[in-house]
């Protein structure tokens, strides 16, 4: 939580962060900054000080709406600035930060955040270290680093955000099922009133319109993936695939607050009418993965635990897992979690990998995902939550809904 | 254009790109890859060879369907280079760069691309750069960019993407025309036949859906600003704030399409009912700036030329400019223009710093947008157009939409 930064600047013996980007998008800036119109900006935390947002501007009105502490970098002069440079941009980015760095006594070690072009900030960056002696600047690993430590706990303020995320999500997921159990079948098909065969791509077209109608938005897409493409656990499904019934389809959908805020996670499988005995089989292997890894989570243990639990259950069952045939792509092939808030993906990470030493914590907001894969027999099964580890360490479905496999069709 | 990335690699002096980052929203990526499901991935580009997309195991559909080459990073057994970096994932992802630069023959210098986060980036590299003596890692300034300079300019099927988006933009302005002038006025603010208020939240709601129902995303909102508001360029407007007759709003909208490519950037001002002379006279100066400068441009001149004009125009009618007045924030204080493409805002630069090198070339698309800016006396107009420079040096407006400041109630 925001309120551990200090104490984790101390332990990793950062002095300032520096994060750069707009506020959208950009997790570490929105973690500060909300979702507010800020596009030219830095911010600069230091250690046990209040951060000050740099914006441009004309977006002054927008940056003092953060209640962070502002300074317009109008200031700088960033025209004289780039004609003291010689026009060269990189040496420019430089200077300002250079600036910035000398009025606000910045010194020691200097960790920079924020999802930006890589290019220009790593040749900026490098100028900066060299010209001033004074700082060094620290890229961290994304497993160590301050704020992705921060942010691997939530406050109940940021719980709210998910959990609303969630509610527009699991509606949406009512929509869909309503949408596609309301259709008639011909040669195997959904198809519309007229005969008109209904597609993925039509789908997935309302999908980003129910989401945007209730206020979220979907900028990574989501999964519909029939058959075969249920089967490869991150393909999204082709948009001229029509809709079958008897075959699994995983739908899986993560959208996030309307201009790029918190995020919810959530999966479900269906097939449409029936569920051939084999699909149903793999399906309840997964049920059953997951209703016994869910209730043996307990608070202040290791991530990389829970992920060989699944792995030993799957294999008990007799399907492959990632744990002893690390190549597969059939069976179990991906982590059983991941964190979930301002990225879609973040820490706690659930990798089974030896280093992997993040904790399951009070705090904790995680997927909850165990799947089972095989591409060549057409079945793919993956059923997901967005849980949330209370203070008190009992865990909490953030959006509630239905497991069934089977969705019933209303006019067959 | 791609076609002439070779020789812009020649010219810069770089053997190699590496572009890094997802697909979606990461728009050096998305260049070469089109929008499609690929989320962990680099790009190397070899001066004269075909490029190559690494991607993860779980993507490689989504990859086999972008026409590049393609290695599946499975082959590299990421889990035992971790293993061998003793976890230490800043090591393990510059061996992993180090081990596909052995394998691909990668020497010389290679320019570094793509939206990421920075601070893992900025250590590997720098470990990179260390560790392999052939290489020379370098971040181009945002301005020189081989890639932002192959972005310059567009190629038809990039054009038809801009115009695609264009025309769902100006649909959903006539859209949100239609919704505010079928209301009832009451005290001077929009009302519902209710008599419920209508507010700017309301309406922004109502774009984002409106955007999504017709194929577009919005990742970056939009600006719905109202009297003071309007007089500040990049304010967003207030949620709250209700919505008057007799004010200028300024009405900004820059979707791109569904998943994160092609933008298009499009501004009107309006008042609803009527206008009150100052703002009408403040318009009409916008207006003929706007023609004025269009009507000048021709092709293979320098970009800066036309800000310098605009300005000039602004000041013959009595308005401050950034020209001779760096920091107001009165009269015209933005740029006439940029490019657009897979960014909101990419090159052509129209700044008129004298360090601005950059040309109005034919396949150019940019924005064209002049405003006045009084704050204090609530008042903001700007009109924008998203223009093409056809091959033949032409100018075509991608998405046209008429320019009245008036928009009549039909209640009223």
């Amino acid at each position: 939580m925001k309120t551990d930064i200090d104490q984790l600047m101390g332990e990793a013996n950062l002095d300032v962060l520096l994060v750069s980007g707009p506020a959208g998008h950009n997790p570490y800036m929105t973690y500060f900054t909300g979702l507010v119109h800020v596009t030219h900006s830095y911010l600069l935390v230091k250690r046990g000080e209040k951060p000050i947002l740099f914006h441009g501007a004309m977006e002054r009105d927008e940056a003092a709406s953060t209640g962070l502490g502002t300074v317009d970098l109008t200031n700088y002069d960033t025209i004289k600035i780039l004609k003291d440079a010689c026009g060269d941009q990189i040496r420019a980015r430089m200077m300002l930060l250079q600036r910035i760095f000398q009025d606000h006594g910045v010194h020691g070690r200097v960790g920079v955040y924020g999802k930006v072009e890589v290019g220009p900030f790593y040749a900026a960056l490098n100028l900066l270290d060299e010209a001033m002696a004074e700082i060094e600047i620290v890229g961290e690993a994304p497993d160590r680093s301050v704020l992705i430590r921060a942010r691997t706990t939530k406050d109940p303020d940021e719980v709210k955000h998910i959990q609303e995320v969630g509610k527009i999500t699991t509606s949406v997921v009512a929509d869909v099922a309503g949408f596609l159990t309301s259709h008639q079948v011909k040669d195997g098909v959904l198809v519309d009133r007229e005969g008109g065969a209904l597609t993925v791509g039509d789908v997935k077209r309302r999908i980003n319109l129910w989401l945007a109608m209730r206020g979220a938005d979907n900028p990574e897409g989501s999964i519909f993936a029939i058959g075969h493409d249920a089967g490869v656990p991150h393909s999204t499904g082709k948009d001229d695939d029509l809709i079958p019934v008897g075959k699994p389809i995983v739908f899986d959908i993560y959208p996030c607050q309307t201009g790029g805020g918190y995020y919810h996670d959530f999966t479900r499988t269906w097939c449409l009418g029936h569920a051939p005995d084999e699909v149903q089989e793999v399906y309840e292997d997964v049920l059953d993965v997951y209703e016994t890894v869910y209730a043996a989570m307990v608070p202040n243990t290791p991530c990389r635990d829970y992920q060989v639990m699944a792995c030993e259950l799957f294999e008990k069952k007799g399907h492959p897992t990632v744990l002893n045939t690390p190549q597969t792509k059939e069976g179990y092939v991906h982590s059983l979690a991941h964190g979930v808030g301002l990225a879609i993906h973040e820490a706690p990470s659930f990798s089974h990998v030896e280093t992997n030493e993040d904790q399951l914590l009070p705090g904790s907001v995680i997927t909850h995902e165990p799947g089972l894969y095989y591409p060549e027999r057409e079945i793919g099964a993956r059923i997901e939550d967005t849980v949330w580890m209370r203070p008190d360490g009992s865990l909490e479905v953030l959006a509630e809904y239905p497991k069934d496999l089977v969705l019933k069709m209303k006019n067959v």
